[in-house]
């Protein structure tokens, strides 16, 4: 009899995940309940945003208790059901956690269109990092066409999509990422106009000739000194939607914030940070539109899956916070 | 025959103001051309700004320039004209720099109804304070009746009006200054419904006895640490109208950003900069509605009207940025 493999929060951490910060289990397989359904996840979503899960204290969710499955975004297929909105063989996307084996009462749950984009994708560019894409640049920042925007960690699950909306609503698209590798992919296959590699080690020149006229919109992934170098090119009464902070999530001590603050006031900016859930209301339109332009060839996704099951958690989460993935992370089951 | 004395910017300083950074002088007064009327100023108003207009670069306005007449916004009485719209014996206020005698062709100059408010208010609470506090409140912070409002530097000339703005709107206005002076002159003079001496040395917990509910709106012209320590504080989709960032504007080095930036993407917070020139469309409006509070009792202006004329600008100037001040300061001349 197939077992559910699980990772739990074994104790919160310190600094970079460790893999003793997570009890890998076999546990037995439950059936669903009246109202409840099974799914067996195929694809865990690997995102940022785990990591601040983690941690105690105040945030805009509760942060995953010791001995709790270890919150996850993932795609899979209804295997047993007692719930009349989802039947056997359904594929299915929703908040299962890290694991093989989930009970559900259907909350928050999104059937996915397996003939539209196959299963992996609907934990990707059609998942959370297409819509936060979506929602930040063009509901948060309010990107315009002729303007310049800018986008750090480009190359990732929500920086390739931005990007390429950014080219689609006519603005002048800016990656910087890691690397020349990620940098040509930004250009070759996502259609940026241009990208800056920050381990070249000249941002502020290289930032400059790739974006002439000066920047409107930061879509601001990473935070630290990249964020504080995109504060000090930016335009007169540009926008800055804060998406993640991801140079931060790791660190123990508050790092300094941006030195450039001043341009704030001078520039005349607004920086505005946002979650994906606060738009939660126009999920069901905006992934019309993702999908439209996606079935068209508009719209590309890179997806980095990985192997290795629920095992591989661990060490698959900690690529996320060094750079090690391109496209966007999913652990396959 | 009288002269005009004249503070001319002689360097650019470095860190703090000093006296040898001006030129004053005594220089002989120049009759009205054509389309144009010469000004006796009464009063100067000493802005936080002009430390930012005396250094070179990008900014709202252009520096001025070395040997140039220190920009500087005044009000005074108009002795000679050969412009129609303003009269001998006219009480006006405009950027008419720091000198006891201006002439104007009339741009960017308003009458100042003295039977409404003394000519020293005009370029107090009826000049740019009142109207920086007005916009960065209702229109860039959005404050909404039931919210509660901190302010930094709140006994300045913006803070006081902001913080009875804030009550006047049906917010809680808690204000920061420092020493217990300023604080209760805050509450006790100004309606304030709660204020914190920041030289106290408390400033987390005595803020959090304040704002108790946490914060909606902060109303920054400090930055530095205070503003770090109300970052931490905000509620969930809080509003920063960043007005002003006096701990830095002496600062020969970029100090280190807020370290709660974190909290801007946690609480979705918006951090919005903004110029008081940028509304310049509103004012007619803006200043009929304060002049009706005014009038009405219910708003009042602290002024620190100092003595010594021009040649007491560059010691007057300095004591902005070391809270040497009381309310708008004003140099008499």
């Amino acid at each position: 009899m197939p077992e559910n493999h699980v990772a739990r929060l074994a104790q919160r951490p310190k600094g970079e995940v460790k893999d003793s910060d997570f009890d890998i289990r076999e546990e037995a397989i439950a059936d669903p309940g009246d109202g409840e359904f099974r799914v067996r996840s195929q694809y865990v979503s690997l995102d940022p945003a785990m990591r601040g899960w983690m941690n105690e204290g105040k945030s805009y969710v509760p942060p995953v208790g010791i001995g709790e499955v270890m919150r996850g975004y993932a795609a899979g297929t209804v295997e047993a059901s007692r719930n009349p909105k989802f039947s056997e063989g359904d594929t299915v996307t929703g908040l299962f956690g890290v694991q093989t084996h989930a009970l559900s009462d259907g909350k928050g749950v999104a059937h996915a269109d397996t003939s539209l984009a196959p299963l992996q994708t609907w934990v990707g560019g059609l998942g959370m990092p297409g819509l936060t894409a979506y929602y930040g640049l063009l509901k948060v920042a309010e990107a315009k066409a002729g303007e310049t925007v800018v986008v750090s960690a480009a190359s990732g699950a929500v920086g390739q999509v931005v990007g390429q909306i950014a080219r689609l609503t006519g603005c002048r698209a800016v990656g910087i990422a890691g690397g020349p590798d990620k940098c040509r992919a930004l250009t070759e296959d996502f259609g940026f106009d241009a990208a800056v590699d920050y381990k070249a080690g000249n941002l502020f020149a290289d930032l400059r000739t790739a974006a002439p006229d000066g920047i409107d919109v930061d879509f601001e992934n990473v935070g630290g000194d990249i964020f504080d170098t995109v504060l000090a090119q930016m335009n007169p009464f540009g926008r800055v939607a804060v998406c993640g902070l991801i140079s931060m999530y790791n660190a123990t001590e508050l790092p300094p914030g941006p030195k450039n603050l001043r341009n704030v006031l001078v520039m005349r900016l607004r920086i505005q940070g946002f979650i994906v859930f606060d738009f939660a209301r126009h999920n069901s339109e905006t992934l019309k539109t993702l999908g439209g332009w996606y079935k068209d060839g508009k719209l590309k996704f890179k997806e980095d899956v990985r192997e290795g099951g629920i095992a591989a958690f661990p060490a698959t989460l900690r690529q996320l916070y060094t750079g090690g993935n391109f496209g966007k992370l999913i652990l396959k089951l």
